[in-house]
């Protein structure tokens, strides 16, 4: 392996006393972070002013930090951007998509997809009428459902609950032999694994930044367009998606390729952030990231069931049918991960039974792993989280 | 007067020999935003992690902080919310007061509208189709151009460039009584002088945070709807407009009134910085930024039209009938607003001919108005904007 991990495992801000296995809902606090955001208050903002536009590159912001994430997903350089959040993203990417298929009116996904992309969706045909509608089956069901009649398939590649991984080259293939576009929602594979959006024939791609590749709470959401789509139908035309935006022309005159995609002002502040969180990933193979992931994650899963036997493993076993995330059934779970929060293991609860746990070798270790399985081994032994304090339920699960 | 100018200019970063008249396009810093954004990184982000989202009230910040500018809207409580940018919260207005006019077809704005709300108003009839149309008039003829075919009148109460400012109440008036939709861009209005969106009648508005309210670069947009149309069509349905986002249902169920509004995850970071620029206004009176601030606009008027005849007012002289910004014409307005920069006074260029300076009372008096007023008298005189440098074309304007 190249990659070294204890150097990656120093650049977070780790509390002490905590196992934290949910990288995969928020990513840790990148150490250098705290400087480069205050860099960005304070010289940036504070002393450039309206300056800073231009002075500090804040405008090429999503364009740069876009081909950041452009070489961690496979994407060719120049097709990424940032901007808005995934769910934006991902009406952009439905919308153009659809505006590509004028004959057709399904979008095919799976019912385990993330709520957010099925709301979207669902939004998106309404507001179209005409027959639009979303089609849902279940995850093993889709490659069977793609047909002629659709426009669409929208899928996340690993399942947010599950952690199951679809087979993206396959699905998107079989799409594109029945004369459908592929979306591709990679929240839970951008920094995860190597991703390879390219190869793998993708028409769109959204994600987060906030998870996998740490970004901080809010950072902002990313849209890959296949360079054969960069004269796509722009959805949501804003000025900053403008050929020549500070033209102030009247009229609409969409810019080149994935730019268009832009629509208002970036999040400066917050992708300072975001930016110091990309500088963890030089030096880093994403071939690592996967077999040291596998390998935590199977370390994981049997310590687990060699001591919880009331925990149900909802993950495939097969390595390559899962993402970087592990999770368990069981009825209790909400008590469960508030239990195993109060000592020091945080994982977080998916409705309606799910307890998930992401391993990121960035800053998680075989240490860590062990730890986390003596802790729940503990609390589900001693029944720890039988108690009424962690049954409360908190606004947000 | 019951507002104490001094101790409001006070909270704000303004870097030494500068007079700063660009608080129009983005609001300085304010000094206690560097400790709340680095509490935001460090402590919640960095030691909460994911618990952040509830210890530190990450969730509730779009509702918590819209209610905070809804005050200084005019608008009922509960009936404004953070999110997205200024153009997606247009969009969203846009496709929701459509919906609620299925037997019209048309958006009548204005041509001095801020381009980004005319595009995003011509994608959107270009998606719908059927009939859908943006029609622009110029801005005197707004009023004659309302009528039964007319769905949704959007118009951006104070001109970007000139500074002219409609008769929100009187136009809404007319919108309604032709029974069409009102929607306001509120971008030079909120933080510039009162707004009173209640009494005013506006069935939605939409603002930004950054430029008069000091949110920092790329802080989010603002929707406000009307509580009487709490039960519009939710455009761009994602999962934090959804009634319970956490129960991960399959289906979307819109959430309550404005809230229904909101998209994906909030911008966290960003908003940590709004939040202390939405401090400076407790105990500031908005009916004294608006004496203040026309009372320096008219200072800047007479003295610049005193030393520098070759510069045309754009902006209107009846007070009534203007923002909070002063526009001057001239040819060679770039080259100008580029030699006012290097001389310490930022105002900003709008193409083709305008030269643009927004007057805030918060951190802006007069001796900072008769600076620049001394400043810009001696660059017209000696001609000093009329060198090579000044004329070379930043990426931003």
């Amino acid at each position: 392996m190249s990659t070294d991990f204890a150097r990656t495992k120093a650049m977070f801000h780790l509390p002490d006393g905590i196992v934290y296995l949910d990288g995969n809902s928020l990513g840790p606090l990148p150490v250098a972070a705290r400087a480069r955001v205050a860099q960005a208050v304070s010289d940036e903002w504070g002393d450039m002013l309206i300056g800073g536009w231009n002075q500090a590159g804040w405008m090429d912001q999503p364009r740069r930090l876009g081909d950041r994430i452009g070489r961690l997903i496979g994407a060719e350089a120049g097709a990424t951007v940032l901007g808005d959040t995934l769910s934006v993203k991902m009406w952009q990417a439905l919308a153009s998509a659809l505006a590509m298929r004028p004959d057709r009116r399904i979008i095919l996904s799976d019912q385990g997809n993330f709520p957010s992309d099925l709301y979207i969706a669902e939004g998106l045909t309404k507001m179209l009428g005409d027959g639009y509608r979303l089609v849902t089956v279940p995850p093993e069901g889709v490659a069977d459902a793609i047909d002629e009649n659709v426009a669409v398939v929208m899928l996340t590649e690993v399942d947010y609950r599950t952690g199951r991984r679809h087979d993206m080259p396959r699905l998107t293939a079989m799409a594109h032999a029945a004369g459908a576009l592929a979306i591709w929602d990679l929240a839970h594979s951008a920094g995860a694994f190597p991703v390879d959006v390219a190869n793998g024939g993708a028409d769109f791609a959204c994600g987060c930044t906030y998870k996998y590749l740490n970004g901080g709470p809010g950072a902002p959401g990313f849209i890959y367009v296949a360079p054969r789509h960069g004269d796509a139908v722009p959805a949501l035309s804003g000025w900053l998606g403008h050929d020549a935006p500070f033209a102030f022309e009247r009229s609409y005159r969409a810019g080149e390729g994935v730019q268009r995609m832009r629509v208002g002002t970036p999040p400066v502040i917050q992708m300072a952030a975001l930016e110091a969180a990309l500088d963890v990933w030089d030096g880093v193979d994403l071939a690592d990231i996967r077999t040291a992931s596998l390998q935590l994650g199977d370390r994981f899963v049997a310590g687990v069931e060699r001591h919880c036997p009331e925990l149900t493993l909802a993950t495939p076993r097969d390595p390559a049918e899962r993402g970087s995330q592990i999770s368990f059934r069981h009825a209790e779970g909400y008590a469960i991960i508030r239990a195993l929060t109060a000592h020091g293991v945080i994982g977080d609860f998916r409705a309606p039974d799910i307890l998930r746990f992401g391993f990121t070798p960035l800053y998680i270790g075989v240490e860590e792993v062990d730890r986390a399985i003596d802790i729940i081994a503990r609390v589900m032994r001693d029944g720890l989280w039988d108690r009424p304090e962690h049954r409360i339920r908190a606004a947000v699960t």
